[in-house]
């Protein structure tokens, strides 16, 4: 390996080099200036980025505030909550953040992932986001961003398609307005949901589809203009594509009307958000112990309740807000470590303010970004229209049907499930379909957390696999009337062949050829276990007569073999053809070493 | 991979092929009689086999005996079960086994680990003996054989170094006969004993010490005289090699008769073994239920005592058992699958009849080898010895002090130290040595059990952390006037590199070259999140004005890049040369499509 990246890990060459680095790092200004960039961002500020990023700042808060509400009840938490996650997020993201489309704020998966821990005290959405928080800072603090190259596109496209079947299944109970619990995985919602089926409600169904199919529509709509293609419709195609990111906030809207209207003669089909409480929220520490059935739990009892697997939720926040910047950079690079440490004082900062864990969402940064936001001042604005809605509106929050909210979330979700990723496994590579499926399933039945966990035990079983039998080309060839064969093992003989190399040497042995050339020019690295059993198969195969070179082998794994078995150097030979080696042998080499 | 070995993991070619080759297998008569090779070596038996045979059962058994004693002390199960546990499973062993010199009884290791068990109840011992006998047949019968590949060289070091200071240490307490308990690890027995050892007993001491130095005496003995080298004392010299071979039974004699003599005087300075309950063992199912504390656990609860860390017990029966066939196998291949069934067996058949697990030992294999043996029959030799000392000398064994069987274990586990490994590598490889520093630390302060998993777990992370920097060589030249770099990537690009690569690319792309080529023909495979990030990095560059030649893509990794983002091959070239397409670059190629 010749790089010299400072992320790599546990080999410790150039490390004088990089400790200098790092010192004369930290007492830069510049590098300080990059870990606050509002401090970058804001010196070059003018009327135009201020125009653009209030156009952009008021279309993605007129789309918070439903999924803000949404994802409320997709936790379990009260509505207000899922929108001081907006704002106060929001505002910190304005100062550390380093992508100016991202948008943070609650995401669904976030929020089904703290739905079980929310049932037992609303105080665990504080305190993940305040722990979330924390973890991700020291990720970032401490770059460790590497960890997250360790989960795979596969698992990471099977754990989204897991979360959205498990929201949007968790959403039919609300959807058909039908009794009973909406379970805590995708298996035991659409239990649920089947089990108490003969309880659905006919106007929350009738409300809740029709909300879906109106979103539907609006979104193939703008297509559908594009498609019409008059020149005179061009502003109409914008006005109406602005209008269409706005699309959530517009079908709840005229949901809530119709209700209001029917209230306003006496009727009430529909189930509704109810009362909200408005105003800001009770600043204070986050809650370091809380009441569960009447009974008072520590900080301790509440670490236990996460338990190990409440580690997925940082993961989680770090691997979709990075996730995003990177699809939304476009050719500039993402600071990784810097988004792992906006993400984290987000969290970190709002668990003061009563929020429940956010990070980047896709939709809403989507909309920012079409929307053509300039910078980081367009998530405040957002947090102030955000503001404005929960100091002021709580009161027309009161009729938004949850019927129709629960559309809103089962619209978001279709979006995330992967189907691509499916049919390009299955032509390119089963393998790494399995894990996608490993992923899902368990993801699906078990639980999210143990889907993410499955899904990488798997891939690293995979990784072993391969170590175990690595790649090892054979060649056949004559050097005067001698019948030789070539291997040339390709990068790494680790531990775990170190059985299969002899059986591998034997089989190959078994031929016409008697003299075997290992052409090492490719092989980096030989475990010791390897290299044991190396030498004892060449010094059995030797006494049946066969013959061995050992062709361009890197000094380093010279030098072991011979520390290993002193003389066994006289096999190893170098220099461009290995011809002359061949019919030299006789001549060059003394006898075997046994 | 272009091997068709029947045990590769999970990638499924040739499976056809196998099916066939596997029920060919199961019908011939030959596949039958390797499972039990007695129906292969008794009909060519012969009278000079016999007398070799009986030389080596003899010398054998005498050994067996003062160790199968102190293993059982060492386990905490009573004498005569370290006794039985050498003669069923070697009489099974005759049968099932495939390895001439492998002599199967209790081990030291594996009595430590029973240890914590039999503390609990003494029938935990006849229960680890059929469930690790049931483990390892199933292995052997699943031909899973392939899953012990994973445990390297370094971690089985580390831990047969770990479990020899372990077991040395708790021998301490009997040696120095001082009070207290003698501790589950390493550092609680050393813990155990410096609190306690003002209670230390002269005499004990004295005969410990002497112990250890006559048989640390007589075993270099043999080394001195031979190279004393008078051709004179050829036959002195065998008659004291097979005197040297009975050392721990001539050691305990001597020290029994001692003991005796003082006991005929009315003193007994010693702590002696005691009255040993002789004759056969009670024949019966193993016990499924047993008591504890006067509480009866059944199985389920025995099962929960032992926990998934007991599975490390079968692991380590069979690790011992097959390097120790392969130690002495010389050039003959040792078949791992019959190993591991008649393990198998020898456990589960034995453990009817009171005995403990059971494996290859080192010691006693050697001896077995070194005094000629001819064919497993040695083993029911051995047996018989055994067998007739636990029926006609248990009145004997009362009088063998403790303090010397403590100092034929403390000898016995000098030799399972293994220093060599240190020296070599820390000479070759830092990391491997941290993998064998993990795995002793652990062992000899938490646990055995954990020990090994401990350094498993270093393993995969360095299997891991390797795939995540594959190796890369980088060339410059110029073909023209064009600066070009060529990258060659060696090996798998697996999805734990996939942030690396484009990180990589960028870096190299900063020089001053204009064409960059990927010269994959030593590239065996690509995850799909590395081929997405090397075409969007690729699709970056070249926004730059770079241009990018893939060279010599197997054809599957150009499928995938393809069906990722069609159009991309146009930048795909193959051909012994590169120098035409750099050349003809501006003809050949299309615009790049974005």
């Amino acid at each position: 390996m010749e790089d010299n990246d400072p992320r790599r890990p546990l080999l410790g060459t150039r490390r004088e080099n990089r400790y200098r680095r790092v010192a004369s790092k930290l007492c830069s200004l510049d590098s300080w200036r990059r870990r606050l960039p509002i401090t970058i961002w804001l010196p070059n500020y003018c009327v135009e980025y201020l125009i653009r990023d209030i156009i952009a700042g008021v279309t993605v808060g007129l789309t918070s505030i439903p999924q803000g509400i949404a994802y409320a009840i997709v936790a379990g938490v009260p509505p207000q909550v899922g929108l001081y996650s907006s704002i106060f997020p929001g505002i910190v993201y304005a100062l550390f953040g380093s992508c100016k489309d991202v948008t943070v704020g609650p995401t669904a998966i976030l929020s089904a992932l703290l739905a079980k821990h929310v049932a037992r005290s609303v105080d665990f959405a504080y305190l993940a986001a305040f722990l979330s928080g924390c973890c991700v800072l020291l990720l970032g603090v401490l770059q460790l961003g590497f960890l997250l190259d360790f989960i795979s596109k596969p698992v990471i496209s099977g754990f989204t398609t897991a979360a959205a079947l498990q929201i949007a299944a968790s959403q039919l109970k609300t959807l058909f307005r039908i009794s009973g619990k909406s379970g805590d995985t995708f298996v035991s919602a659409l239990v649920n949901f089947f089990t108490n089926i003969a309880t659905v409600q006919l106007w929350d169904t009738v409300l809740g589809i029709a909300s879906i199919i109106a979103l539907i529509i609006l979104k193939k709509s703008v297509i559908a203009v594009a498609d019409s293609d008059s020149s005179c419709r061009r502003n109409t195609l914008k006005t109406w594509k602005y209008l269409v990111q706005a699309r959530n906030a517009i079908v709840v809207l005229i949901a809530a009307i119709i209700a209001f209207v029917l209230h306003l003669y006496g009727r009430m089909p529909f189930a509704l958000t109810g009362k909200i409480e408005g105003g800001l929220p009770r600043f204070g520490l986050p809650p370091f112990s809380t009441t569960v059935n009447n009974e008072t739990v520590g900080f301790e009892g509440m670490l236990q309740e996460f338990g190990p697997e409440g580690l997925v939720m940082p993961l989680v926040a770090i691997l979709e807000s990075i996730a995003i910047a990177k699809a939304f950079a476009g050719s500039t690079t993402v600071d990784a470590t810097q988004e792992m440490i906006a993400i984290g004082m987000c969290n970190l900062l709002a668990s003061f303010a009563q929020s429940m864990p956010a990070t980047g969402s896709f939709t809403r940064t989507a909309i920012n970004h079409a929307s053509g936001v300039m910078t980081p001042a367009g998530s405040l604005v957002k947090a102030s229209i955000v503001l404005l809605s929960v100091t002021l509106l709580t009161e027309a929050f009161y009729f938004i049907p949850r019927a129709t909210l629960a559309g809103v979330i089962v619209v978001a979700m279709a979006s995330l499930i992967d189907v691509q990723i499916v049919r390009r496994l299955w032509r390119n590579s089963k393998l790494q379909l399995l894990v996608f499926v490993v992923t899902v399933v368990t993801g699906a039945s078990v639980g999210l957390e143990y889907g993410i966990l499955a899904g990488a035990a798997v891939d690293v079983l995979r990784t072993l696999a391969a170590a175990a039998r690595p790649h090892i080309t054979t060649q056949s060839f004559k050097v005067g009337n001698q019948d030789c064969i070539c291997l040339t093992p390709v990068g790494s003989l680790s531990y775990a062949c170190a059985e299969y190399i002899p059986m591998m040497l034997q089989r190959r042995a078994r031929g016409r050829a008697t003299t075997i050339v290992l052409d090492a020019k490719h092989l980096n690295s030989m475990d010791i276990g390897v290299a044991e059993n190396l030498i004892s198969s060449i010094l059995d195969l030797e006494e049946k007569n066969l013959r061995f070179l050992l062709w361009n082998l890197p000094e380093h794994i010279a030098r072991l073999l011979e520390d290993i078995q002193p003389g066994f150097d006289t096999r190893i030979v170098s220099g461009p053809s290995i011809d002359q080696h061949i019919l030299g042998l006789d001549v060059v080499r003394r006898d075997p070493i046994y």
